[in-house]
């Protein structure tokens, strides 16, 4: 409502987290590690989320939050992320790499005047987090049905999941690191593809 | 992309008919219906949407095509709509009434520069009009999802329907005219409703 302090807009939502190295990482290197980070960030997670109108909404220590407008476009941009991971990786000596785990929802999003964003979408997406491969992706069903037609990857059903905190279980689809280096990355296409792929239901 | 002409965005989108006596009143009396339509739309409907944050996108003769940034706001304009459409009509003359019906999806939508929407999101919120009530709303699982935790109100399952044009079947939610009739009208909650509502399957 215009008479509300805040605002309700239909967004997806990435929560992505250095799962896998940080805390050890840290440990043996701290200053390292948080600048490879920083440096990824700057030079290959930033311009590729401007380029699908992404807005970074937070940086934790290892995480982001990033609010998208598109579902495809939020889609896309987390498997050019874990790819263009994959590649820096090669290489580099195994406690440098960069590995993120990422995970998608959208919803309704409540949003405050200072841009910060609330609601059961914001969680489940960083629940979803924790549901994706190492150097993977974790969707909802709801991100599945809007992107299953208008990109390739063929994420897999892992079902219904519990969730803390929610009354209603999570259905999961994810897209492993092996998957992500095997694509050539494709652009959205306008025109739907038409073919039903595995792994998202209809509804 | 940024390089597209074409802007991808996740809207709820409300298409709505007055299909109930259009045609009918029109042979009888062309321009009173159409008066009375236009006088309903400036008085009641296009001041609805703006409070709810909607952007007209088209009128036809007797539709309109409405998009939103978020579905709870939506579902919250189309039911205040039709009640005050049945507001409006308790004393009219039966061949002067306005009685809508409305439909509501949600999805990735492209807009074109000039502001109009494209995509399967947008057909599949035509067809849903076609199955709400006369007075009603018909509404998409996805929206349904988005709503069933900030709205009280208690959509139908009316199950799976194929539909024209689509490889998937639309799963449809109707809330009759009657059910809105005896809705108090409650503004959405920014705290969800923790009850698990009739209706609306998890996922």
């Amino acid at each position: 409502m215009v008479q509300e302090r805040f605002q309700r807009r239909l967004s997806a939502i990435i929560f992505s987290s250095d799962v896998v190295g940080y805390s050890r990482m840290m440990e043996s290197d701290e200053a390292g590690t948080f600048e490879r980070l920083k440096a990824y960030r700057r030079e290959l997670g930033e311009p590729l989320i401007k380029v699908h109108n992404g807005r970074i909404v937070k940086l934790t220590g290892d995480g982001a939050l990033v609010e998208f407008a598109s579902a495809v476009e939020a889609v896309s941009c987390a498997v050019k992320i874990q790819r263009s991971a994959l590649n820096r990786n090669t290489g580099a000596l195994e406690d440098q790499r960069i590995v993120f785990r990422i995970g998608i929802n959208l919803g309704d999003i409540i949003v405050d005047p200072d841009g910060d964003i609330y609601g059961d979408c914001v969680n489940v997406a960083a629940r979803l987090e924790a549901f994706a491969p190492t150097g993977g992706i974790a969707i909802s069903r709801a991100v599945c049905e809007q992107v299953r037609d208008h990109l390739p990857y063929a994420f897999e059903d892992r079902g219904e999941h519990p969730v803390r905190g929610l009354v209603r279980p999570v259905h999961v689809f994810v897209l492993g690191p092996d998957a992500i280096a095997g694509l050539s990355i494709i652009e959205p296409s306008l025109s739907p593809i038409r073919q039903p792929k595995p792994g998202c239901p209809g509804g």
